[in-house]
């Protein structure tokens, strides 16, 4: 099968892509004495994370317990849940180790760990820390570390700190993402101090997020690395100089429904349900619209990408607003859009069509989705 | 079971609203003598239309094939795919035809109505018009019409004319859309003419958008309306005011996971890929950010909003950005975040979990998404 013989929009996987992205990352952490544990909230796919993974056991992380459940069916049984524990999750997290999942959980109250304590069950438990004010988190080396550790203590089991330096996405140049690599590590190595201080192990020291483990200089005192987004890459990774374009591996197939030539406008049924709503190149200094345009072989077509999008309509024009000859691409032309955010462009499709640099169609991947 | 006992997020639908919400667009189309053919790319439910639909058979509007068979299984024959056919789908076409559905494509070129009489297959094809350069479309009254018309009566049949008018979405005031109503009116009812002046029936003449369905005085020469959103209705139609808050009924049931005190930041697990990136409000009078905060019951709390959203994170704040006491929302808290748009966050799920006016869920219906 070729891509030609798919009904459009689907989702494409340039799996020689992704392989060299998980390498590239692999060495680089390597290199500073770090594993990783990735984050697979990004492929859900269980073909994906095998080429991600350590071992088939994993370690993983995860951003639902969907995906802990889905995981665990393929044998994948270190798995970090890495978003703040609601307490009406905890029998679901229970019945997950009770099957053999090694799930771990996070919280970043005396409140929340109350509640993971009470069921007794010795459920590892990480505090998170809050290294850039973008989320969730204790801050940094904050006394109240002590009481939740002690809390967690009561029927849980505190088993170090993790981070997410969210905030990477918003810098504007490799240099400060190197800077916010060491304020992400700093959050956690101190806190980790102040859990020891206080007579906790803490032999979890986590961190993460693709951009900061790409530049991280150094990782001393970190025990994992977490990142997600490398594996496929996408335009805002490359606005932030974290890939090149010709890294990203995922892209939506779509084809070409007509045009308004006077507007030098071709439409396409790759709409916002192929591509997701993510704008988050609009605030980067190339805004890429809902996704930079390629042809079916996978390479950028000078500066087309799509300028607006409705359900199933994207509007595909230059970026400059110069005139197109929209000849050029007459109805039925097959194109790929590459993603703003690889994460959400996924979402929207429930399987990867899997290339290899070419238009042969060589697996299809299954993914889910859902909570 | 309850609200309370669903794990979170999910999808909530309270049908009461929803019955009323179809209960009056339905009597104001009914005034004004057209009947209406509901757009299930919204709910993407056979559940769901079976409470918008005249006979069982239909008629709907679809927005991609996969809804066609869906709803072609649940014995809904009468269609219509309102996405100008891409040549590639028209094999997949003429198999639903032939398994029963009546099923009608839209082009808006002689190039797209060439190959769709080329199948010789006498696919009912509707030509789109362009009645406010928002999109796809010819222009009202154009020329180009008739030779639309006369390439597809050569092995395709020409069975009428349709419109969107999407920029009603961007009107400011509801005269605004009224007249946008009446130009949407205007542009199809004139293209008709055109056809029939040349010798073609012209049976259809078809027009579509919820805030013009809603606020439309006159349908003369229309036949049917298409509409999707009105059933559950959305921020962005309150913001149009065609719709009021309370009318919304669909919402995400999240929980409060964590807070940020000092920044009066309520977290929860409904995060983007619960609510969508959708930001529609973005450019209205009131940014609802990525949705309005209502208590577990479905009452909106102030102004309460997601201010911010990370995958699996809500950030709930003020949207005055004064102080919250967050103390009032402890962990484990259960919200419901109305949505930007409906079509948009209802497909980040799949299924709807229906209430009456309470917190007793008294179904759960499924929803599918795809190609």
């Amino acid at each position: 099968m070729r891509l030609a013989d798919l009904e459009t929009p689907r989702l494409v996987l340039d799996a020689g892509r992704m392989e060299a992205n998980v390498a590239r990352l692999k060495a680089h952490l390597a290199s500073l004495g770090v594993r990783l544990r990735p984050h697979v909230k990004t492929c859900k796919s269980i073909d994906v994370a095998r080429a991600l993974m350590e071992t088939p056991a994993g370690p993983i992380t995860v951003s639902t317990l969907k995906e802990a459940e889905q995981f665990l069916e393929h044998g994948v049984t270190d798995i970090l849940y890495a978003v703040g524990i609601a307490p009406g999750k905890l029998d679901h997290v229970m019945a997950l180790r009770a099957r053999g999942a090694d799930l771990a959980v996070v919280v970043d109250s005396v409140e929340a760990a109350q509640a993971v304590a009470a069921k007794g069950a010795g459920i590892p438990t990480l505090i998170e820390i809050d290294c850039d004010g973008h989320r969730a988190g204790v801050k940094p080396g904050h006394p109240v570390l002590l009481d939740i550790a002690k809390a967690l203590a009561r029927g849980a089991r505190p088993a170090g700190v993790m981070t997410h330096a969210g905030d990477s996405y918003n810098c504007r140049t490799t240099q400060a993402i190197a800077d916010m690599a060491e304020r992400e590590r700093g959050a956690v190595v101190k806190s980790a101090a102040v859990l020891r201080s206080g007579g906790f192990a803490c032999p979890v020291v986590s961190v993460g997020s693709t951009p900061t483990a790409t530049f991280a200089r150094s990782l001393e005192g970190v025990t994992e690395v977490r990142a997600g987004v490398f594996v496929f890459h996408d335009l805002v990774m490359a606005g932030l100089g974290v890939c090149r374009v010709e890294d990203i591996a995922v892209s939506v197939l779509c084809t070409v429904i007509g045009h308004q030539r006077e507007k030098g406008w071709v439409i396409t049924d790759g709409g916002w349900m192929a591509t997701s709503r993510d704008r988050g190149t609009a605030r980067q200094a190339v805004d890429q619209g809902y996704g930079l345009v390629c042809d079916e072989a996978g390479r950028a077509i000078g500066d087309l990408v799509v300028t607006d999008a409705n359900q199933e309509h994207g509007i595909v024009a230059r970026r400059d607003g110069q005139p197109l000859d929209v000849a050029r691409y007459p109805v039925g032309t097959r194109l790929r859009i590459l993603p703003n955010h690889a994460c959400a462009t996924a979402a929207q499709h429930d399987a990867y069509h899997v290339v290899r640099g070419g238009t042969e169609v060589v697996a299809r991947w299954p993914r889910f989705g859902g909570w």
